[in-house]
């Protein structure tokens, strides 16, 4: 363990850096831009995996895996896709390295196992999956395909920052084909409630369900449906996207089937994808000072337990309180860690797994075991009580739910209290100043109004929300008439 | 559906390749040598991960994940591995794509956007892992590290086929790092342990374990232990590698640790890995001329029920026997599929499950309602029987463990019949020829030998066996004397 975290207050974004450092959850690599995941990161990351996974299983997705690389010819013929992605991709050109004739202990490129093609390392794998997809569909009996991948992309941002913005990155993505727009649609709202719903309820964080301006859309779509977050320091963070594709896709690597009418159609298509992303969004939603703090749903270890003792004699007396009590409680259903390690002191522990956000963690010391007691203490409130100890499985199973509801509740009043309805442009850059968060304000409809407030305020239109009524008014910027008014917010 | 199978006997690669696409496993792809692996072969992919994983973490291992590239200059550090994965690398040479100038519609490599450092796809990841376990490692407290990944390498091989060797490869790898030399041999031993244990009760394919000869080691490796598996027609198959690296990395980027005595010493370290090929071992271990064979505990669908029906009204009458049994085994831990569909007939459906190796089949006709019975076909026997309805459950939770069982016996059978113990170099060359499988043999330990018997017969080492006894004796080939037999065998 580090030394104390910078204050929220102080510097949110070395806050940020500390935190995803010291907790053990990632640190940079000799890769630019790209991150090592550490096993407590990628523990947190395996939990939010097999819910997702689970949710897309049940609603009809199957998982396969398709190629790392996409062949210059496939990745091109998306026009729009590829100019999205064209200036970021990383291009692997040769096969082989030989040894330097000036220096046998290095190696160099060998010129001559030049690729024929070159081969993109996938952004996104619209390309080499659509140029699959051409050969497995042929009628509407083939029709829908439901697929997902968990994979690996990379994309050359030039300037990273750990889970948020990295080269690589680690992400799922569906990729769906449909008979009809109407379905396709369905799918691509269906995936964004998905994502909502894992969002809110496992992870803690509340969203706003919306769609995304024009200009802000994925590369090659329609229409893009995004969940939109807000972070502790004011700025909103994307969490996950879902895509109705239209036919361009199809169009493009030239996918038709037989109709049921006998005809030949293009198929629709939708994508939909979160990343290590989320890791992000999770710190920066719930941690504090201290350090992370994690949702029970979301923790490795729900609850450790940390013996106080002196002498190996007291240690065996603890010891065998801490670990019936753990059965007890894995018997719950609840993950536990007794962490008995002589080599650290409790106040070090104690530190540490508040820096690690462990939900609960229970301290035995002689006194308890006189008593018939424990101490227990919450992450969430930095609470503490004592509990007997015939009530502590229930006791934990109980603050289990309460943590978890507690973290939402906190996020939601915090996000609820940062989208300030505005009307004039003064008023838009006053509250963008000084509170920050979303600014819900009237829109004229056109990417020249968005671009030059985007160019004076840096704030974008993070999303026209999916769930509001219909409000006559006036563009905060030009004064045009707008039907409804967008979420605008600086953002990740 | 495609049309039948070529027999084995008749083409047994052509059987191979066919089977591998026509039971939706995996296809070729637009990138020369990188598969597309289908949901159902991904299915049974993830049924492998799933155990493993689990076998893993038992074992104390916990999961993280490092960077896909490797700068050139950390790929060589590590001489001996970097001269192995040299000649088959991809090498990214450049991170962004332009419009071509010539036309529009194109893009070529911006030659502006070349990397100062070329970056190599990790064909494995010693190199980056153990430059990040250097900033991990100062004393021995922070030992043992016991880390895996799953993740996809790439090796630019020459001559691909789906499963046994492709180009992009998803595998896990495990990287350990220990304060002694007898520690890091334990744990090279026991995943090797692992591997078997997986081998031989889930996936129940016997292995024979045992270490590899010199030049068949590891690029960097002490001595890598293997699991070798006996395919169907006669040729080995190594499943799985573990090795001990000795210091080798730890030297190569000066990862020292203070031992408990106050002593600066260098890390002792491990890597160990299992792969995708597993699927060709498993195909090539049980399948027969009418498709895969699974076993049990492999299968994505244990239990398949099909209909047999004329109208509407029968069809109704028979889901509600089938639902309701899908339901009962369900509850007894068996995944069912029941198979409506009104698109196929009854014929096809047969076919299309033997092709895909679900291990029990039940047929439900209107004959069956009047009886109270169900029809009940074994894949790996190809034998039909009629069960009371009630009896359906419990005659299918022990078939599950026969057939288990069975699968194994029989690939053991054939396994062991084909280890041929011969003390001649004639004998040699005519059990290889005309029977194949393992040949123990009598080797003088030198890689001369070795080198010369592959050269003639295309018989390699494959391993020398853990478990035998020690046997005075002279080399097949020169004649000199000999400890130990170990096992030559052609290999996939």
């Amino acid at each position: 363990m580090g030394k104390k975290l910078t204050p929220r207050n102080q510097d949110y974004s070395k806050w940020y850096n500390e935190l995803v450092v010291q907790a053990d959850l990632a640190e940079n690599s000799a890769v630019r831009g790209c991150m090592v995941i550490k096993p407590y990161g990628y523990a947190i990351w395996e939990k939010m995996q097999a819910k997702l996974d689970k949710m897309f299983k049940e609603t009809g997705h199957e998982n396969a895996y398709f190629p790392l690389f996409v062949p210059k010819s496939l990745f091109e013929a998306e026009e729009k896709n590829a100019e999205g992605f064209a200036k970021e991709c990383a291009v692997v050109t040769h096969y082989r390295l030989k040894t330097n004739p000036d220096d046998k202990t290095k190696l160099i490129v060998d010129p001559e196992a030049k690729l024929e093609e070159e081969l993109i390392v996938r952004p996104t794998s619209e390309a080499i999956i659509w140029n699959t997809y051409k050969n497995w569909i042929q009628s509407y009996r083939d029709l829908p395909i439901l697929i997902n991948q968990w994979a690996n992309v990379v994309r050359w941002e030039m300037r990273t920052r750990l889970f948020l913005r990295t080269a690589e990155f680690l992400w799922q993505e569906g990729h769906t084909a449909h008979e009809t727009k109407a379905e396709a649609i369905a799918e691509a709202e269906q995936m964004n409630k998905i994502y909502a719903d894992f969002a809110e309820n496992f992870m803690a964080i509340p969203v706003v369900q919306g769609k995304k301006t024009e200009s802000e859309r994925f590369a090659g779509a329609e229409d893009t449906y995004c969940i939109e977050a807000l972070m502790q320091d004011g700025k909103a963070l994307q969490a996950g996207t879902s895509h109705f594709l239209g036919q361009n896709f199809a169009k493009a690597f030239d996918v038709k089937f037989t109709s049921k009418e006998g005809k030949q159609e293009y198929v629709w298509a939708t994508s939909w994808g979160v990343s290590t992303r989320l890791m992000g969004a999770l710190i920066m939603t719930h941690s504090d000072d201290k350090g992370l703090v994690l949702p029970p749903k979301l923790a490795p270890n729900q609850v450790v337990i940390v013996p106080i003792y002196k002498g190996e004699e007291q240690l065996n007396q603890i010891s065998e309180v801490a670990l019936a009590l753990k059965k007890q409680l894995e018997e719950a259903g609840i993950s536990v860690k007794f962490d008995a390690r002589d080599t650290h002191k409790p106040g070090w522990k104690f530190a540490q797994y508040e820096l690690q956000g462990v939900p609960v963690r229970i301290a035995i010391g002689p006194k308890d075991l006189e008593k018939g007691t424990v101490e227990l203490a919450r992450r969430d409130t930095l609470t503490k009580s004592f509990v007997e100890r015939e009530n502590v499985v229930d006791t934990v199973k109980q603050l289990m739910e309460e943590i978890q509801e507690n973290l939402y509740t906190k996020a939601k009043t915090y996000r609820d209290e940062h989208i300030t309805a505005v009307d004039s442009f003064e008023e838009f850059k006053e509250v963008l100043d000084n509170k920050g968060g979303f600014i819900a304000a009237h829109w004229d409809g056109t990417p020249e109004t968005e671009n030059k407030i985007k160019e004076l305020t840096k704030a974008t239109i993070r999303c026209i929300p999916l769930n509001t009524e219909k409000e006559e008014g006036s563009c905060v910027f030009t004064g045009k008439p707008s039907a409804k008014r967008v979420l605008f917010a600086k953002a990740y």
